[in-house]
């Protein structure tokens, strides 16, 4: 998918909605523990639920992973089902891998053709040949962790590498020599609204996905005003706030309200820019 | 395990070596490939092989998720294999993970519950939050992510954070407020021994994770003249040099023949160095 494309599903679909599937046994509906494989029963759902409410899945390893090898599994038929029903949608595995070269070619592998994810999220400590292997997939893309929301980033994302200029900017400046605003995007955290304008300086054209609306504790104008461009340019994900608001049988029914509520703020949001 | 157990094992068997097991379908022995596990078959050759000459393993999680299910199924059997035969080896997962709280919680139940390792390598891009969760296990470990042996570690390790400070000394000194020498490791790349100066400048009670011995271009004994403490405080590992140095049904043999060398120049430096 390129940005084009990505664009016109925002228009289509007037959302820029990103659900996480932070999928967790002790957090589903308990009607569904009895399932072969509840985790996808739960996502499988969702999905059904909201699928003409956004325009990207972000399913999140270690939800998965912390089960073993049935977890795995629950993953994959999680993609699959994605992308069998429902084609047009960005697949984001959040992943958040970093190695060096051969072993950076494995992960891409995994998540590009072993799966068929569209996009990985991928951490920059290791620099350009930890990266680069992701970015030689037609279609596919790296999203790169640049400021992130948690209290943490502040420990080194936000140190001064230069004259005025902190980790995470180093981290937007040197990468757009290895990609571009067709193979890679940028995780940015929506606590962090402000610092949106200084990602924009360094990144007018990239699309950004934005965690953190929601539990996190983001606001959506706010970062609508300050990062989206003349192609939305934005990606926001919602997790907790959208999969657990109800326990009942009902829960995908109260999934679908709370992501409409979203989605209808995030179209407005497309109005008033012109965007649609 | 502790650091003190770790040390003694170091003494009782007089080697640190590692062998990374980044086991590949397109690199094992042929007359493997028909084995229901092929990477599980392979491992546990290499393993009952090698198991006297060293002090710990490193599945590396990418070559395993390449193959979907049945990888993570593969690595799942690996690290079972080694708790239950050789229950004093370190099993070091080489995920490089790194996420906020709630995730990283969820990656540290992966490693150290669902499965029995004793050691995850965490990458420090997302700070404090990102790395406690992994802490609060007895006797396990993270080992984080300093200074790597690849090109791109140019790109931010080494990037001004202060005066005569770079980012991975940042990542030394800030860390340090979170582990001490019986929970935290570091990785640092053996192709870069000079720096190890500056590393036991800031960390000198610690364990340093050292790939790149070997197929990286790592010098053992450099790396032991500059990384070596009273302690040892050295796991060096080695991995394609080991696993893939012969293609037919003896590889096992071969296998520990290059391991057995490596051991070998292991005891004549902890000899050498008043360890033993």
């Amino acid at each position: 998918m390129t940005a084009s494309t990505l664009f016109e599903e925002i228009k289509r679909k007037k959302t820029f909605l990103c659900v996480g599937l932070d999928t967790e046994l002790s957090k589903i509906p308990p009607h569904l523990l009895g399932e072969d494989f509840p985790l996808f029963a739960f996502n499988r759902n969702i999905i059904d639920a909201t699928h003409d409410l956004v325009i990207a899945y972000k399913p999140n390893l270690a939800f998965y992973e912390c089960l073993g090898t049935p977890g795995w599994q629950q993953f994959e038929m999680t993609v699959h089902y994605i992308r069998q029903n429902y084609p047009e949608i960005l697949i984001i595995a959040d992943a958040k891998r970093g190695d060096i070269g051969n072993t950076a070619a494995k992960y891409a592998e995994t998540f590009f053709q072993t799966l068929s994810c569209d996009a990985v999220t991928v951490a920059p400590y290791m620099g350009s040949d930890s990266v680069r292997p992701f970015l030689g997939f037609e279609g596919k893309w790296v999203i790169l962790l640049a400021l992130t929301s948690n209290p943490g980033a502040d420990d080194f994302q936000m140190l001064p590498t230069g004259i005025q200029e902190r980790l995470f900017e180093s981290v937007l400046s040197k990468s757009q020599q290895w990609g571009t605003p067709d193979n890679m995007m940028y995780v940015v955290g929506a606590t962090r609204a402000a610092m949106l304008v200084k990602v924009r300086a360094l990144v007018p054209d990239h699309f950004l996905l934005i965690p953190g609306v929601g539990a996190q504790g983001g606001d959506l104008n706010d970062v609508a005003a300050y990062g989206c461009n003349d192609r939305c340019g934005l990606i926001v994900n919602s997790s907790r706030a959208i999969l657990y608001a109800d326990q009942s049988p009902r829960f995908a029914e109260v999934a679908r309200e709370k992501a409409r509520e979203v989605q209808q703020a995030m179209h407005a949001i497309l109005v008033s820019r012109s965007l649609v």
